[in-house]
C-alpha cells in the first residue's frame, strides 16, 4: 500500500508533483493520536535525532566541565548553515575541550547558507569541517568523549563509547530495542540507527514532557530544550524552517529536521511526539507537513498562524520573483 | 492509483526513500512501447523540451544569419551549468544579435555548477543573468525574435511571436492541441505548456526520427542533435547526466532534462521517444529512470554499457567520501 499523498506542488492550474509520505503524532504511552500512512515502518532518523545525541553530552557532564552555554548547546543539536556565527560556536566548543577544528571527523562541505559560502569564496578562504552543517553536533562528541575520559578519536564509530551511549538512549526513549544490523552511516559518519516512525514519535513525546524518564534525563533534556527555543538560530540559520518555527512558538514546539525527508518534533505542554518521513527524501514536503501537525495540534495565537500560514503554504516565486505556485498540504 | 515505484534510495540494509512516477516510450505514430504509470498525465515538460523551443530559432533563419556554431546552438537546447564556458558562448549570442546581457529576461541565479560559483565569488564578482542555467536558451529566443524583424524585449510573453511559434511547434509535434489554460510560468519566466505525457513522447519520437515533419523542420532537428551530440558539455556540464550520456552514446541518444523531475528523450535510429515525470520532482530519480529507458531500448557496446552502468546505479557518498548507499532502479 503506497502511503498517501501529504504535500503538493502547484503550478498554473496543475499539480505538477506530489510528495507521498507517514507521519505518526503519539503520547508519551506510545498511544497514536494521529496516525498517516505506514507508522510502523523502519526509518533512519538521521539528524532528526541531535538532541538525544546530545543527551549524552548533557549526562556525561561536559556542559558543566566546559562551560558550554545556551548558544553551544542549541549548535550540539543543529543542523546548522555554515553562517559565520555557527562556525564561531562550534570553535569555542572545541577550545573549550582543548581541541581545535582538526579534531572534527564530520567530512568537508560548503556552508549551506548560500551567502555565506559565497562571502567565504569572496574572502580567498574554502570551506572546512566547521562548515559542515553537523559541526556542532560533533564538537559536542567531542566534548562528550573529553568528559568521559575516553580518547575522542574515532567517536564516530558505532563501538566508540559515545556512539554506544547514543545508541542506549535511543533505546531508551522509544522503547524499541535497535538490532545492530539496523545500523547505517549517515552524511557526517556517525551511526544513524532504523527505529519505527512511530517509535521515534514516542521518543520525543518523552524528551518533550519528561515523563517516562529518569530525572537526570528530565532535566538535561529541558536544558537542551530551553536552549534551542532561546536561540533557535543555531538550531539552523537565516531562513529556515526549524528556526522560524522555534523562534515564533518558544518552548512550546521543539523541532528538528533530519535528512530524506525526516522531522521531529514534540510538543511538551501537549505531552506529544512528532516524527514523520517523506517517501522520496524532500525537505520542501517534510517541512510544509510538519507545520501541518503544528497547526492541527498546537493552540495558536493570530500572530502564531499568520507565522505559521506562511511556512504551511510556501509561494514558489521563479528567478523574476514572480508568483509561478505554491506548496502545500494535500487536501 | 498511485504511479509505481520506479527508484529507490538505498542506505544500509535499508531502502531509505522511494521515488514514484511515469514513463512513456513511443513510436513516431504515438504507440506505446513501454508505458509506467500513468502516461495520459498533463505533464509540464519544462527546460526538457529546449530542443523543440530552439526550432523556432532555426527555422527564424537565425542560425545562418548570426552565423551561430554547433556550440552556441547546444548552448540553445541546455540547461547548464554556468560555468564560463557556458557564460562565453551565450555572450557571443547574444553580441551576434547586436545585444548583450542586459537583454536577457530570465532572471539571475549562481552558476548551479557549485566551482564556478565559488571561482565567480572568489574574484569578487556576482552572479548576472548569464549564469542562469537557461541563458543559452533565451540568448536564443532573442536571436530568433531578431531574426523574425520583431522587438526582442517582451519575448517572455505568451503573446510574444517567438512563444506563439514555440506553442505551434509543440502541438505540431506532439500531435496535441493545447488549450490558453494549460499554461503556466517556468523558472526563467517563460511559457510551459501541459502536454499529456505520451503525447511529449511523440513529440520526441518525431524530433528524433524525422518522420512526421516537414523537410525544413527535419533539417533544422537534425542540425540541432548533431550540434549537441557534438558539444554535450554545452547542453549541461560538468559532472552532469545529459553530458555523461551525449558524450558516450552521441548521435544514439538524444536526452534532456527538465525541472521537478521531467526527462525527454530520443532514439533516432530506433525512432522511439520518451519522456518520464518522478512524481515528486527529484533529478536524482528521473536521471536514474532515464538510464533505465537507455538500457532497455538501446544496443550498448562494452564500453557503453559500462559507462552507463555508472548513471544507472550512482553510489552514495557521504563528506568523508564513505559509501552509504545507493541509488537504483525499482526492482
Amino acid at each position: 500500500m503506497a502511503n498517501p499523498v501529504v504535500v503538493e506542488i502547484r503550478r498554473g492550474s496543475l499539480v505538477e508533483s506530489r510528495h507521498r509520505g507517514s507521519i505518526a503524532v503519539v503520547d508519551t504511552e506510545g498511544s497514536l493520536v494521529l496516525a498517516l500512512g505506514d507508522v510502523d515502518a523502519l526509518v533512519y532518523p538521521r539528524s532528526a535525532i541531535t538532541a538525544m545525541q546530545a543527551l549524552v553530552l548533557m549526562e556525561a557532564g561536559a556542559a558543566e566541565r566546559f562551560q558550554l552555554g545556551d548558544e553551544a548547546l542549541a549548535l550540539a543539536c543543529a543542523s546548522h548553515g555554515g553562517e559565520p556565527g555557527h562556525v564561531a560556536v562550534a570553535e569555542q566548543m572545541l577550545a573549550a575541550a582543548g581541541l581545535d577544528a582538526s579534531a572534527l571527523e564530520c567530512g568537508v562541505h560548503w556552508p549551506s547558507h548560500a551567502a555565506s559560502a559565497h562571502a567565504l569564496a569572496r574572502s580567498g578562504r574554502t570551506a572546512a569541517a566547521v562548515h559542515n552543517n553537523c559541526s556542532g553536533k560533533h564538537a559536542g562528541f567531542i566534548c562528550a568523549s573529553r568528559a568521559l575520559g575516553v580518547d575522542h578519536r574515532g567517536y564516530t564509530d558505532p563501538a566508540h563509547s559515545v556512539q554506544r551511549a547514543v545508541k542506549a538512549v535511543l533505546q531508551d526513549l522509544t522503547g524499541v530495542q535497535i538490532p545492530d544490523e539496523r545500523r547505517a552511516i549517515d552524511g557526517c559518519s556517525v551511526p544513524t540507527w532504523a527505529i519505527p516512525l512511530k517509535a521515534l514519535a514516542r521518543g520525543f513525546a518523552r524528551f518533550g514532557s519528561g515523563k517516562g524518564m529518569e530525572p537526570g534525563r528530565v532535566r538535561a533534556a529541558q536544558r537542551l530544550r530551553k536552549a534551542c527555543a532561546a536561540n533557535p538560530w543555531h538550531v539552523a540559520g537565516t531562513g529556515r524552517f526549524c528556526t522560524a518555527v522555534m523562534e515564533q512558538l518558544g518552548e512550546r514546539v521543539f523541532v528538528k529536521t533530519g535528512a530524506e525527508g525526516v522531522f521531529c518534533g514534540a510538543f511538551p505542554e501537549l505531552g506529544l511526539g512528532v516524527a514523520l518521513k517523506v517517501d522520496d527524501g524532500a525537505a520542501r514536503a517534510s517541512e510544509v507537513a510538519m507545520a501541518g501537525v503544528i497547526e492541527r495540534f498546537v493552540p495558536l495565537g493570530d500572530e502564531d498562524r499568520a507565522a505559521l500560514g506562511r511556512l504551511l503554504h510556501p509561494t514558489l516565486r521563479n528567478w523574476n520573483g514572480i508568483e509561478v505556485g505554491a506548496i502545500a498540504p494535500a487536501p
